[in-house]
């Protein structure tokens, strides 16, 4: 980074309906693409995006962080009125400021909160509908939340990763997973220190397989056991998921809006 | 009509970000164009739909309402199912009935309600603002609500009236206009026996010069006395408009679930 680099935070939300994901690819519309584009021209040279995380293809987000180091050009007051009047409407900056050096939006992080919408019956609201997974039977919630409240906690969560590796350290701490239900919308919240590959969809996709009676809520610890994705249920659809808040351990510079 | 033909209703509901327009047109995507693809696989025949009228490009409906004749192939109480499984997420079929030969969509129809949303200030949720329209600065809300009150009743509404043609008849009765605000979002919603081209938006855009002082609420007498477009204020965009309900004399045969 030169002398004069400042280093930024912005708070991002994102529908991701049209989008590859977070992460850039080549050919393919994706969120970081989007912004790193629109940053280059304004700031006159390439300028590198961190995400606190890759979210995957259709996920969409409340509270994406990313950070990067430019050159003080534009006041982190300004930079969310400016980026936006530049943005597609489907992705918004809801704060912006100037953080200190060692500030990176993934490695800084200390938790993550995801939420996922699951809708009971067919959805016939076209502007709800895109955000909900449909769930075409009737879950038992107390048995999903008693799921849920077992994969709290510290565990090694191989059963539960898309492509785990080796010598990877697969485990987390779920601190919070709630399991709730207004009407047809049932909510799945939850926090931890970090998440696998598809962590979310793969924890979700099993507690569905609980809720419908296929999988007994004890078989849990033997499926964390067995550190083995065979053992436990189907990756559910991206479509509902929420990226929702990242954790920080301090609140960097004040944000340029209140939050609500 | 063959002998066995039914006349059938639907209630649509889309959202009109990625559509240009309801009305067929070569090789654009239409609401319309789709739907008639869909029923003409379905049927195995081309099956011309009649939507209760336009709306323009970008604008949504909760409540568009559509008519067709077609051989009783398919029950009316499946037709939202069968229908939504084939449509995109985007447009979805919110009821549908059989309904008596003589109904029809647009003919029938002896009312209409619109919608417009719009936002005080910029908006930063990408699931809201291609909903709304942004207001840059903050209306005289009992103004605008005095200038819906004088559009009310039966008038020539030329002056509000994006093509007026010289024979055609442009009175028209609104029944209903109200104006309110909850938060940053002020609503627009009006009710009339029918709407001239842009109309809903030229009014809109004309309560909009009075809310910042531009245009004072008693000139509305001269404006639609002049009926004449220039003498109106402009045509706001698109975005943020609804069409939120198409009234009809009497109840056809029941829809298919129950309304909320």
């Amino acid at each position: 980074m030169t002398g004069t680099s400042r280093n930024h935070r912005l708070d991002i939300a994102y529908n991701g309906v049209n989008y590859h994901g977070w992460q850039v690819q080549p050919r393919l519309a994706t969120v970081q693409g989007r912004l790193e584009e629109i940053l280059a021209a304004l700031y006159g040279r390439p300028v590198a995006l961190h995400g606190s995380g890759r979210t995957d293809a259709g996920v969409h987000a409340y509270g994406q962080v990313a950070s990067f180091f430019a050159a003080p050009l534009i006041p982190a007051t300004q930079l969310p009125r400016v980026l936006n009047d530049r943005l597609p409407l489907d992705i918004r900056i809801r704060a912006a400021a100037v953080v200190p050096d060692d500030f990176h939006a993934r490695r800084s992080a200390t938790s993550k909160i995801y939420r996922y919408h699951l809708w009971l019956g067919p959805c016939d609201d076209p502007f709800v509908a895109p955000f909900v997974f449909p769930v075409p039977f009737r879950p038992d919630i107390p048995a999903m939340q008693a799921g849920a409240r077992r994969l709290c906690g510290t565990h090694d969560f191989r059963s539960f990763c898309a492509r785990a590796e080796a010598d990877a350290n697969h485990i987390r701490t779920i601190h919070r997973f709630d399991v709730s239900r207004r009407g047809r919308l049932v909510f799945f919240r939850v926090e931890a220190n970090g998440f696998l590959q598809q962590m979310v969809r793969n924890m979700v996709g099993t507690l569905l397989e609980i809720g419908r009676g296929r999988i007994p809520v004890a078989d849990l610890d033997s499926i964390l056991a067995a550190r083995d994705r065979r053992r436990a249920g189907p990756t559910i659809a991206a479509r509902g998921l929420f990226l929702l808040r990242v954790r920080y351990p301090r609140r960097p510079a004040p944000a340029v809006r209140e939050r609500d």
